[in-house]
């Protein structure tokens, strides 16, 4: 994609042919000088979302009470879950939403470890999740076993090479666990072409989605996956600490054991018999009582992208990370600003980060601007990357364009130089 | 306590003398033709919260977006566990709201199997919730070791006897795992005794506190309990789900390793670093990022039951299941009704368990009434009983008369004919 234009005015006239442009109304936006770049983190509100949340709080809970299990919250992870898998390329009954993406992640490998005796090694890569390699290696500390994880390593910080997939995963492998899109350069995998690379060795495949999730194309099922997991308050716009989902393929679904058996896994959650019978399907990697109130958010949210339709926003993603990395070289490069993300769009997911010395300090300025009109919201990551993302139901080029823009300014007028250390905005 | 009056004028009569009738007001109450005596399963919806939830749906995430985790959302676990802990005897940075009550179940189970290798025994009684003797047996198949699962029987269906306790603890016991208060009949352990009988033999004593919170005094430091979860959803009027706590004493933080090692569990979850280490404290026993809609909802509901004080609370409540059980002996036991939990109030947590043969039938006619100024909401549990729940905060004893009354109508005129199938609302 070629851009030659760096005037506003150009931004504008995209927003004017953008077809998803009138989405961008379906969210509560009442700050017009905020520029949300940070979707990635926390997707922002949608106006039916709260009005449903309200109705939960106050009719459901307030007026129906305990009733409100039988009408409608008992299944709602179940059909939250079927939601997803329309976005993701997945069969109705393999996904359930529930827990957190940690407890999730926990789950499913703890499960694939116990089916996959006779391997002592756990692949991951230096990009994944901190939290990810965390829950990894309380699994190799739980089981006790002389497991190995491996973190494929990165020639250029920015992307892993396949070769170098292709040489840690082995016969020894018992599960691959990456993240579909980095969450630092956002670089993103050949889903179809790792997945098959660890079925060749026997492992297992374990893809964490929180970044692909409503940003990208996810085909689990024509890539044929084992498992997945993800989040769905990042581009789910669901709300924060909003409950993660997994996936688990139909066919391992009765093979795999995982080892939180709580009453929502078991068959008859009320005949509350004492030995536990796991439930059929996907239902038996549930755990304890949801929280529902949190969960009700997902459902509208997931309607919203399967509306505007995965294929429309990944290609106003892409073309708006394009125009953002065209807006950076023409105006940021200059004063010492890098691209911390593969510059070939098909290896990248929604987001971009730029690289400067100075990130921390220039984050905190933008965020913290006193003037209302000139917010903008990245985040960052350490040690250096500012991390932009487009959203495309509701970022506008226009925002993209200004929020250039203001870093430009930032940077020039040194701006940066007070706000040199106190706390960031996180997750 | 005795009672000699089964006249509504009484029970009138002591509503007006009741020192906390004033908190019912505070309580979402549209419908004054429902009795709601199923606050065991699900309390009711404080006014504040739906205040609140507003609050945080549509400012806290609609504006403030990702800046909400530094303006309170990052502490919400421990700000809300310190609230918890002046609930039930512990020191404020002992408890943790995180999670559902399963996980954290089998987080500390895990934890305390680990820390106790050289034993081989589970110990459990009859009366546990099933969910969480599956968290125990999905444990035993998760270690792979020869544990065994004991449960200590009952000899009444009502109570255990200590000496039965005392007869399965010994010096294979790895962990002791009971409900403080039966969900069935309300059985109340005496939580100091068994917590010394489980020491004297060298194991760790795990609460579950989900019947107990916010209903009896509880006094984990005094009676020196080792660990315990529980749910808010119940007498803590948290909501459909909320998350849940859990407790490991002050001692026992560094010592014990829980196995699902998210970020939130993490030293600087910020620095993202590749290698996990664990935070300080009662911290290090969270995972992910909680569902922050559905915690907001615990604290003010727990600041209410402070504001009554639990000494209040447990009197009012003694004093209205006593009350339940002499109007249920005076007017419903001469149609088969028994009394399926401990006569003694000491013995009893806050709600009671009637026993008859058509149990399932008579709940569901008193749900489903079709006139709106007689609609009793108790709840069913398996074989046979049907549980009334006194929470004092918005129980009136107005209501235990009309409710008992309902009762007596609908067996006498063999209403619950109508009513021999289908499905009962749930949890």
């Amino acid at each position: 994609m070629k851009f030659s234009c760096t005037e506003y005015e150009f931004a504008m006239e995209m927003d004017a042919k953008d077809e998803l442009s009138s989405f961008r109304e379906l969210f509560v936006i009442n700050d017009p000088g905020l520029i949300y770049l940070d979707g990635n983190s926390l997707g922002r509100l949608p106006v039916k979302t709260a009005g449903l949340i309200k109705e939960t709080v106050e009719n459901e809970w307030g007026n129906r009470l305990i009733r409100g299990w039988n009408e409608g919250w008992i299944d709602l992870s179940k059909r939250t879950g079927a939601k997803i898998a329309r976005l993701v390329g997945a069969r109705e009954d393999e996904i359930l939403v529930t827990d957190t993406t940690s407890v999730n992640l926990f789950k499913l490998a703890a499960a694939a470890l116990s089916a996959q005796s006779g391997r002592d090694k756990i692949v991951s890569d230096v990009f994944n999740f901190p939290s990810d390699l965390y829950v990894l290696q309380g699994l190799k500390d739980l089981f006790g076993r002389n497991y190995n994880v491996k973190r494929i390593p990165t020639k250029d910080n920015t992307t892993i090479a396949k070769k170098d997939v292709n040489r840690i995963i082995d016969e020894e492998t018992a599960i691959v666990c990456l993240s579909h899109v980095a969450f630092k350069s956002a670089f993103m995998y050949d889903m179809a072409g790792i997945t098959e690379t660890a079925h060749s060795e026997g492992a297992l495949m374990l893809w964490d989605l929180c970044h692909s999730a409503g940003a990208v194309h996810v085909d689990l099922n024509g890539c044929n996956v084992d498992l997945a997991v993800g989040c769905t308050y990042k581009y789910l716009n669901s709300g924060p600490g909003a409950p993660a989902f997994l996936y688990v393929r139909r066919d391992l679904q009765e093979k795999l054991i995982q080892p939180i058996w709580g009453w929502f896994a078991s068959r008859d959650p009320f005949e509350f018999n004492s030995d536990f019978n796991p439930a059929e399907g996907i239902s038996r990697f549930g755990t304890g009582t949801p929280p529902v109130i949190s969960m009700k958010a997902v459902e509208p949210a997931v309607d919203m992208i399967l509306e505007a339709g995965i294929n429309r926003i990944r290609k106003k993603s892409v073309k708006q990370t394009e125009y953002l990395i065209y807006l950076t070289e023409q105006k940021l490069s200059q004063y010492g600003f890098r691209l911390g993300s593969p510059r070939k769009a098909e290896l990248r997911g929604s987001h971009i980060s730029l690289q400067h010395e100075k990130s921390y300090s220039i984050c905190r300025a933008l965020i913290e601007s006193p003037s209302p009109a000139v917010k903008v919201i990245p985040d960052f990551r350490t040690p250096d990357n500012i991390r932009l993302a487009a959203a495309p139901l509701y970022t506008t080029y226009a925002e993209i364009h200004r929020a250039v823009q203001r870093i430009q300014a930032v940077v020039e007028g040194k701006i940066y130089e007070k706000y040199s250390c106190g706390k960031l905005p996180v997750t």
